[in-house]
């Protein structure tokens, strides 16, 4: 536990720098030796883990099995796809060499003599290593669906990073399944796609737009993608999870090919979805203050923290007891941390826990002991309460979901809030310099899109599924237009 | 579901391929496109997730908590720890370039421009990296322990390589635990061979000698190292798992100092240990037999399996209904399986789940109805009962906790019938050919460890705990000895 006493920028001076302070303060992850590179640490990993947990279970739920698949994937296989290669292959590790020497120096060099005949890739994504193992297990009408998930660290090599959010490498899962027909996959991409919305909203607090990427948007190898853009406090998008309708290009690239009832060979429809460390980069932005890091319960690694108030006298022990008492009633197991440091003033504790963005806190000393109750106070409003002992199991578990609930509120309100429809262009450019979410019409041409991006930074984040079909002009070029594309800027 | 009729070769006529055949013919993994790599398939992932499961709730009651370091390793960092370097740093996968390019004639190859300043390895293990970020963390003695483990993958470049026992990329997880005194560390190192120790006899159904290893067969790196070593069928030994007691080694390399209560500055002491995906191997080679994956009830992704036998007529409704009663009272959730298959004859059903390991096999079909009774086929002796349904759930229980008792029982018999204490040079030349554990004084000369080793093939697995200190002389320098150690061939 780090007793560092850092200092949190606020949102409004610098919110870059807010969030760099955020995840230093609550104590999440460091930046790694190699540029680009993060270590998450026990407390930002955490998280991770109840993320994993929920959402495992969910990916199986939909009968989905996980597997492993090699971190080293052959050059060549990417060249087997066209435009895949041109999103994935480009900024990646490559591994060249299998050993190690020491020179005359005595100094440790790349042995020459141990190069590779082909280079390897790091895995920047798993499509090109999976469909040829899938090539290898698909062969008749009876072996499909294959419904595959995999737990993996995953590297593009960025120049720009921040943790969680954009770092070379990053943990995910990646899911990858093969159907007979094209309706299958479709169904599969959006069920998918359901199943991270109602993560994030039932788990994370968050609140989306779900739709489809443009063309230029979608992910390199795709017919669609599927997405779910969450709008963060500065009013930027951030893209949480994806999930690709494939069609038939890998199959055709990887040749994966089965005999269906009727005794003719098909190619296979397939999607992959994902969800990754980012988005705890989504959480952070979503709930924090200029406190600290806030938590949705149902996420949080502590979820009570007990700070009883010693005073190095005869009730010290009265007010342990009760602690322990308190811990065995409420029931949370590794989700209560009883904080009962000697060196620490009441003060500081008060504020690392803040940091930390823990739900609830509950203090009590000599006073509250006499009186049979505690304070409890809410990360999420900062108000403080005097609950009675004998309630408090029940007043917890409430506060609980009225944090959770609350946070998921806060966030719709804030998107909702600062969503704006707009039928012009300078109404448009407006909208976008103050970090609104920008509904407006346009009209398909990719062009055009380009434009609006250069001009405004703004880029289609989705054409939203609740998006009414309704003729409009689009808000650039004036050409027909029958939907409203989400614009905004993004991370 | 694999619906392959595999032909298995016994252990007698070739060991090697019986292995491997078990292997293939459960399902479990195949080989990657990349020399020495592995893909787990979906049911052997399954046997890791349980491993997992188990072993990461131990590491967390004993008080470690997970987190996540990156994946590639500055190469300059494996020159800080100088008997590290020379056991990992040889073989490893070098990174040495961040992009690829389209060359003239449209071909996929690195680019010569992206060359990075110095090259990155892929970890083979964590130690440098992690206590880069430990010299961070640790300042004080209140920062101390500092228990960290990870779950990850790691890569060391491995010419021979066979399926879960040695595979260029693997998966495992590692601690890594840094302390304020020698023994503490001590006391570490042995407390997490004790957590291996339960957990490979309580779950695995293995049974392994514990011991610490000779200076040649230690960690590099490390003091001391301890291990676990389990017989395979065929006599080898297989370490399971290590724990090592590191020292200050690493402290001193990336300066990980504290100060003490006294205030003056010290280096830490610390600990590393680590199982792998090659548990699942030995776990493979103790118990199987000639018809296939035979697995310990705990670590069985699939416990029960339910095969109604259908005839086509109106029994099988009733025959099917009964199916989903049992899979109700017995309660097993998704380690029960029900194989309704209609494609697939009975014969070609039990043979599958006999290949996979499944420890029991219900059938029932119009003559075990009408009577109200199943059929329960255990997969470890093949004996077969009538069991009465009202009974079902009770006896399906204590099956499953013989079938666990029974496995371990067999392995260690097999380990006790095969180890043998010899006095002598030909003797123990003679034992070792016959794949025996030898028990022979050794007076600690590494040189004789290297002409045994040479002479006969066998290796010092391990000075074990048990062995008496007794005088004796070696077995082949005739010098004075006061302790046995354990000789065995190896994988």
């Amino acid at each position: 536990m780090s007793t560092k006493n850092n200092q949190i920028s606020t949102r409004k001076e610098n919110y870059s720098q807010w969030y760099l302070d955020i995840i230093e303060a609550a104590d999440l992850a460091e930046y790694g030796p190699v540029k680009g590179t993060m270590v998450i640490k026990p407390y930002g990993y955490a998280i991770w883990e109840n993320i994993q947990s929920v959402l495992n279970a969910e990916i199986k739920a939909t009968g989905h099995k996980n597997a492993y698949f090699p971190l080293l994937i052959p050059k060549s296989f990417f060249s087997k796809e066209a435009s895949h290669v041109d999103g994935f292959a480009k900024e990646c590790a490559v591994v060249t060499h299998y050993r190690l020497k020491n020179n005359q120096k005595g100094e440790i060099v790349v042995d020459e003599s141990a190069k590779l005949e082909e280079e390897l890739i790091i895995r920047p994504t798993s499509e090109t290593i999976i469909n040829h193992s899938f090539s290898q297990w698909i062969s008749s009408w009876r072996d499909l669906p294959v419904l595959i998930n995999q737990w993996a660290n995953v590297l593009r090599w960025e120049m720009r990073t921040r943790p969680f959010l954009r770092t070379s490498e990053f943990l995910w899962q990646e899911g990858h399944t093969a159907h007979a027909t094209e309706k299958e996959a479709e169904i599969e991409a959006q069920k998918m796609l359901n199943v991270y919305q109602n993560f994030v909203r039932d788990f994370l607090a968050m609140s989306v737009v779900s739709g489809k990427k443009s063309e230029s948007e979608k992910f390199a190898g795709a017919i669609y993608t599927y997405t779910l853009e969450a709008m963060m406090q500065d009013g930027k998008s951030l893209q949480l999870a994806t999930s690709h309708q494939l069609g038939q290009n890998f199959a055709k690239a990887f040749d994966i090919q089965f005999v269906d009832k009727e005794n003719k060979k098909q190619y296979v429809w397939q999607t992959s979805w994902g969800m990754s460390t980012r988005s705890i980069g989504g959480l952070i932005m979503t709930h924090s203050d200029d406190h600290g890091l806030v938590l949705p319960p149902k996420i949080a690694p502590i979820q009570v923290v007990v700070v009883p108030i010693l005073k190095g006298d005869t009730n010290d022990k009265k007010i342990l007891k009760l602690v322990k008492k308190i811990q065995s009633v409420l029931k949370l197991k590794d989700r209560l941390e009883i904080d009962d440091r000697e060196n620490l003033s009441m003060g500081m504790k008060f504020n690392i826990w803040e940091k930390k963005g823990v739900p609830i806190r509950i203090e009590l000393g000599a006073k509250e002991l006499e009186q049979n109750v505690v304070v409890l106070a809410r990360r999420d409003t900062k108000e403080k309460k005097i609950v009675d002992i004998d309630n408090l199991a029940k007043v917890v578990k409430d506060t609980l979901v009225d944090i959770q609930t609350n946070l998921l509120h806060k966030a719709e309100q804030h998107r909702l809030k600062n969503t704006k429809s707009v039928d012009n262009w300078d109404d448009f450019k407006k909208a976008i310099e103050n970090g609104y979410f920008v509904l407006a019409h346009w009209s398909g041409d990719p062009k055009v899109e380009e434009i609006i991006k250069k001009e405004t930074g703004a880029t289609i984040r989705c054409l939203p599924f609740d998006a009414k079909i309704e003729n409009g002009t689009c808000v650039y070029s004036q050409k027909p237009s029958t939907q409203r594309a989400l614009f905004a800027k993004t991370y």
